[in-house]
This record gives structure tokens, C-alpha cells and sequence, in this order.
């Protein structure tokens, strides 16, 4: 695929062969350029965009260039349709209901909604899903996402790691959209050790609707669990406003990003790790950084709840913090600041006397993009110096349920400090591209 | 422009001198379809977009089309280099300055930051406003944005309406750009009549950095004050990772969504009301429901403090906010809920509890995208009895700035809800078009 490319470089690059992501080659008066090609983020339809090696992106002229090569086809891995089919016999795949939109049934006669995921009633609702992989079933509650508490994600976790154990290839969370990040987070820091895919999975509109998502969602769930060669948590659903794949975003780095539509889940700051065409039945892997399938499946889902997450605003009065601080005996906070890692100045000191007093405080930004960096203002290195641990680029979300699981594991601060600046599983990212900011049109 | 087509519709559109936002007529079968051309969201190339009367966006195959007609280009007000020239004498744009980034100046010799802002550095740094308009510029304050507060939002307004008296034609506000929404839905509050365009501007590089934002963010921003049609508060900064044009964003619509971007700031729920091409010295004016130029300047700016923003999460203790509830006697609370609009249905009684005591509760979504809609799920349903108002599309930090403004004005709490969801100056959009959101890059 061309994303984005037009006219003069679109001609050019087709008839080259050439793709989004492939290894190129060019040559520009004496200068040899060699990078990934990029998608077309410019105006000018003669731009390429090509990613060095050092990590910068450049724009070049294609009519500048003597000479156009390709070195190398994009190397995404695909999992085909010949691939995917059900071995006879015992379950690969377990499906565990905690409730949500996606398990939701309506009975006409009363018109009640209840829980519908028992084995038999998904076979019925999608018989599609014998022809890839034979699945069992389980009700491990049935609770709104809005009702979700830390005490659920340790049964959700646990759940898990039985069905790893009973041999299952992949396991699949349904859940509902509300909270399905904050679960999909608990669960990465909870089982960093994972024998396949924790797939979870919600719907935007119920399954009584014509257009629900419910079914898409699950079917390349079901493909996703079994076949993917992932031993990570990851949240699957629609990518996009039409019904042609849905998109597997690692679980600490996805974000709902609208209250309605079907492609609301969203990865922010990082590339999501699988695009699932479900008709198709296809796999492909978008990235080779993933987090692989390991030979044991541990668990260890312990989270201290005595946590605050403070979303600074002008005008927030300081003694309401000193009044949480002081009242809740909090031993962490995670403050969603201002651009790149702010608060009032007029906050200084109460975080230096909680750092004092062993409480952690951690810095994320509430614009979501991007990194903090606190060194580039006054009140930033004033933050820092009252011991604030500035988060790179954790959305405040995961960086408080990490927080929640690193305080339940350590009581030292310095710990505590390096292992929320350690990435344990993929929530920080340290290399951004400039195509991870979405587009918005501006018509 | 033929924002996002490729190939063969690109070409067949180009041909007939089409562009994105003209009113096409097309003929497919029997059947003739009218309307608004689109940006194309289809990977498939053959496919353009058309938006018809009804608000529906309609997909086509190109080559299923046996006619394509133009019948209206679009019908942007655009102004021209030609109208945009100062007269002589008295100042035309007032530059009201209050810190941040893009006024500061490193002197060399010390290394400290000071602002720079009299009239003559502003000319000296940019002559080019000269030919534009005549500027008088203020140095108001020079506070770092992070420390914005409501007492300062009421001096900014009121030198804006002194800039007005004064007779400007319009006013900049340079600004920090950490707290810069805040301050432009306190003043879009404040100054519900306008004579011209309020315009805040900021800067993400400060302008000892070759990729600074400063000069064109400036030069454009004066552009827009004299020459905008608008009466209204207005953010216009970079729009793109290119240098081509500026956006003026809705003030009450309008979110830092990146930490260090230069495009940081964009426009959420809601169009950008115009582009600015600071080279070219012209405005397209983006859409015809902006507010206009009024015949008087009105001021009324109060705010009650007494507000909290209750960002949820699962594990939140309900007794947090219990405890503020009754220890800071707080008037009105924003909920960034879940979603539609939720939170755990623990938090029910305490609502009730507090709408039955006259507090303001009002929902918002954390997702900031979309709209709440508390009447699909039951913890919604029972959220609505228990006396809490759903906020439409409204950012969480716009409803909170917004009921700070009501507090202070309104006793009664039916009068309060019933401000809170009319919309005033812009801040609720009930018509959502699908391209308001985003697009990611999934590759």
C-alpha cells in the first residue's frame, strides 16, 4: 500500500514496486539514501518520505532523485487462511465472559439483558468460529466496565492463567469498552510470562443492533488467540468506520478515544501490533517488537489500591491534595499535567514533603501525545528537584495501574522509582514517529 | 485541494476542476446523488465521498458513475493579500501579553529568560507586521501558563475589553501554551460579545530554535485579528508538521493534544472556524456559523472556584469525593466519566445526595471524542435519576471552566442545569460529521 501518495510519487513508486515500509534505496546528486518509506504526510504530491536509520524521517523531492531502489520488501509477517483451522479435540481457545455489551443477549419477551457467552450459545451466534478453532466457554462474572475494581482484574488474571495451564493456545477477555484499558493494563503487569494472546474484547453496539461489531470482534478474537504468535495482552476491536479488519493494540498503550464509535480503541504513542482481517481469516503482523509466546504462563496480580490520580487544572486548590494525602494515607500518585509535565509552582512543596515521606509521585500529561520532559521549564526542574518522577510517555491510565502494582511489590521509594521508569512490558516507548500523532482534518 | 485521493478518482476529479467542499452532482443508474465532496477516508482509489443533504457521507466507485458535474465551488470566504494592508495612524491589533514561551527572550550574556513583548522588540523581531497592521502592544503579566488561575483569566478579559474601547480591531493574547485552552474558554465566557476576534497564541519552540513556531504563529495571529471576520475567542497556532498554514480553533472546542508538537493544539468535536496562510497573507474562512463582529464589547467576568473535576477511574474510592464534598463545600462538580457517561454505580447515592444538597453534577467523557449519552446503559439511567446532567460533547475542561463562570452568576440549581447544557459562545456541537475524528496511522 501507497498511504497517502498521489500523482508524480505514486506513479513512480507503483511501477517500482515499491510499498509503505519497504527498505529504498535513492540517490540524489552525490548523496545515497537508504531508509524506510514512510507514508505521504505532505501536501506536495511529489514528496517521498523516508525513515533513516538514525530514526529521522526526511522529504524528498522525487524529482530531484537520479535513482529509485528497492532493497528490501517490507518484512510484515502474515498469518494466512491455509493456516487457520481448527485442530480436532480439546479447547484452544477459552472465552471468559465478565460481562459488557459483547456478551449481552436482549430476551424479547421480557426484554431483560443477560449474559449469552455460555459455549453453545457463541457456536450458535457465530458457527464460523468451529471452522477456526474449537473454544470452551466460561462465566467468570457478569459486571458492567464502569463497575470494574482492582479486586476483579486479580480473578480476571488468575482465570487467565488457568485456562494457560488447561492448554488452551490463547485466551479471550470479554469485557465491556468502559474500562476495558484499565483491565487491559492490570492484566500486562499481572503476567508477564504468557504462553499466548490475552485478547480482550468488547463491542460498541449490542449484537441486537444491525451494526453491531460484536460478531466481527470476536470471530478475529478467536483467530488472534489461537494464532498469533503473541505472549502479550492486547485489546482487538474495529479499526476503522467500514468492517474490513479489526486491530490488535497492546494492552498498555491503547486508550477508548470516543464514547460511540466502533474504531474508539485507539493506540497512542505506539503502533498497534496486528491488523485481523477476519473474513479473510489473516493475520498481519504490523511489527517485530512484540512481545513473544513463552514457554509458562506466571501470575502475579497484586495491586495496592491506596493510589490517587490527580488531573491538574488551573484553579484546583492545593489543600485538596494535602486534605487526599494526608486523610488516605496514599502511598503513590500519578499526576496527569500540563504539556510536558507541569503543574502549578504552587505545588512544590507539597510534593517534596510527600516524596520525603515516601510517597511516590509520578508525572504523565494530560495531552496523552507525547512525552514529558521536565527539563525544559523552571517548574519542571522544580518538580524534579521535590523528588517527581517524570513517566516518559505512560498515558495517566496505565501509569496508575502500574503504580497500583509496583506499590503492592515494593515499599522502597528508589525502588519503586526505577521500576516506573522500567519498561516491563512495552508501556513506555522510547522511539516515536512522527505518523504516530493522528491526522485531523481540517476542512 | 483533493485532500487524501489517489489514482483515478484524483485524476478524474482534477480534470473536472474539483476540489474537496465543492457541490457535486453525480449520476449512478437511475439514480442522482447532490452534494458536498469529501476529503477520501477509502484505501480503495477509485471511491470519493460525497456528504449529502441529510448529513449521511456516501461512498461511490468512481467507475460506477455514468456522470460527474460541478455545480457550485465551494463557497469559502477567502481574504486576500490585497485587502490585507494596514492603514496608517492609531493601532489596529493590540498584543496583550502574559507570558510563555513565545515571548520570552534569552538574553545572551546571562542566560535568564525575560519577556519580550514592548512594541518595539515585537516589530524588531517581525517587521513584516508592519505591512499588516499597526500594532500597540501590553505587557500584562509574565507568569509561566501552569501557574494560570481564575484571578488572572478576569484581568485578561478585562484588558481585552480595554483594547476594544481603545478601538482595535482586534487583540492578541500571547500565552503559555500548557494552560491556553483554560484561559480561552474563560474569556469565550467572560466576553459573550465581541467587537473582533480574541486571539491567543502561543509557541511550542521558543524562538532561539531554528524550528521555532513563533514568528508565524505571531504574524498570523495578526493577520487574523485585524481581517477575521469573527466575533469570538479564538486559538490559532501551527497546523501541521509543515510550515504551510495556522488553524484558528474555537476557543471553547479546542485541546493541547501533544506535549512538544508545533500542531499540538486541535480542534475536538468541532471544525476549526479558519486557516491562516501567513506567507500568502490570506484567510479561508472554514465554515459560516462563526459568531460575528458585534457593535459593542460586553464584559462579565466572574468565577466561583468551588468546582472540582472528578476524573474516574476503577479503584477510586468513593470517600475521596465524599470527603472534598463536604470539607470544601464545593458548588459544582465535572464528571470525566466513562464512555457514554458513567462511573461506578457506587457513586450513585453520593450524587443524589449532593444534586438533593443543590450541587451541580455534570457529565463529561474522558474520551473526549463523541458525545455522552446516559440513556443506552442502566449505570447511566441511574446516574440521570440521581440528578446528575449529561454535558453533550463538551471537553471536561471546558464544562469545568464554563461552570465556574455559572456558579458565580447562578443560586438556583434548576437555572444552572439549564445554562449548562445551552449552548453559549459554541462549546456544545450537536451536529457531529465522521471526519471530526481522527484518522491513525495503522501501518
Amino acid at each position: 500500500m501507497l498511504e497517502g501518495y498521489r500523482g508524480k510519487a505514486y506513479e513512480i513508486l507503483s511501477k517500482l514496486n515499491i510499498e509503505v515500509g519497504d527498505l529504498i534505496e535513492v540517490r540524489k546528486g552525490d548523496m545515497v539514501i537508504k531508509g524506510i518509506l514512510l507514508p505521504s504526510y505532505s501536501k506536495d504530491e511529489k514528496i517521498i518520505v523516508i525513515k533513516l536509520d538514525n530514526g529521522y524521517n526526511v522529504g524528498l523531492s522525487i524529482e530531484n532523485l537520479s535513482e529509485i531502489k528497492l532493497l528490501a520488501k517490507a518484512s510484515k509477517k502474515i498469518i494466512t487462511s491455509e493456516e487457520i483451522s481448527p485442530k480436532k479435540g480439546k479447547s484452544e481457545v477459552k472465552i471468559i465472559s465478565t460481562g459488557g455489551t459483547i456478551v449481552s443477549k436482549v430476551e424479547y419477551e421480557t426484554g431483560a439483558v443477560r449474559p449469552a457467552l455460555t459455549t453453545e450459545e457463541i457456536i450458535q451466534f457465530l458457527p464460523e468460529i468451529n471452522e477456526i478453532a474449537n473454544i470452551e466457554a466460561e462465566i467468570l462474572f457478569s459486571i458492567l466496565s464502569e463497575n470494574m475494581k482492582p479486586e476483579y482484574w486479580v480473578k480476571i488474571a488468575e482465570a487467565v492463567k488457568r485456562a494457560f495451564d488447561e492448554g488452551n493456545n490463547g485466551v479471550i477477555i470479554a469485557h465491556g469498552t468502559d474500562t476495558m484499558s484499565y483491565t487491559a493494563a492490570a492484566l500486562a503487569f499481572s503476567l508477564q510470562s504468557l504462553q499466548g494472546p490475552v485478547v480482550l474484547v468488547g463491542s460498541q453496539r449490542s449484537s441486537d443492533r444491525p451494526s453491531s461489531d460484536s460478531a466481527i470482534n470476536l470471530l478475529s478474537s478467536v483467530i488472534l488467540a489461537k494464532y498469533a504468535p503473541f505472549g502479550e495482552v492486547v485489546v482487538n476491536m474495529h479499526a476503522e468506520s467500514s468492517d474490513t479488519y479489526t486491530l490488535a493494540h497492546r494492552g498498555v498503550k491503547v486508550r477508548k478515544m470516543h464514547s460511540s464509535r466502533r474504531d474508539a480503541f485507539q493506540s497512542i504513542n505506539d503502533k498497534p501490533l496486528a491488523k485481523i482481517f477476519w473474513k479473510e481469516r489473516k493475520i498481519i503482523i504490523n511489527r517485530d517488537d512484540y512481545i513473544k509466546r513463552k514457554e509458562e504462563t506466571k501470575l502475579d496480580s497484586k495491586f495496592d489500591e491506596r493510589v490517587f490520580l490527580l488531573y491538574y487544572y488551573p484553579g484546583l486548590k492545593s489543600e485538596i491534595l494535602e486534605f487526599i494525602i494526608s486523610n488516605f494515607k496514599i502511598r503513590g500518585m500519578i499526576i496527569a499535567g500540563t504539556g510536558l509535565g507541569h503543574t502549578s509552582s504552587e505545588y512544590v512543596e507539597i510534593f517534596r514533603k510527600a516524596t520525603k515521606d515516601g510517597i511516590f509521585v509520578g508525572m504523565t500529561t494530560q495531552c496523552l501525545f507525547g512525552r514529558v520532559n521536565m527539563n525544559v521549564y523552571t517548574t519542571g526542574r522544580q518538580l524534579l528537584d521535590a523528588g517527581v518522577t517524570p513517566l516518559e510517555d505512560m498515558l495517566p491510565e496505565v501509569a496508575l495501574v502500574k503504580l497500583m502494582w509496583v506499590l503492592a511489590h515494593e515499599d522502597d521509594l528508589e525502588k519503586i522509582k526505577q521500576i516506573m521508569t522500567t519498561n516491563l512490558v512495552g508501556e513506555i516507548n522510547m522511539r516515536h514517529s512522527l505518523d504516530l500523532f493522528p491526522r485531523w482534518s481540517h476542512e
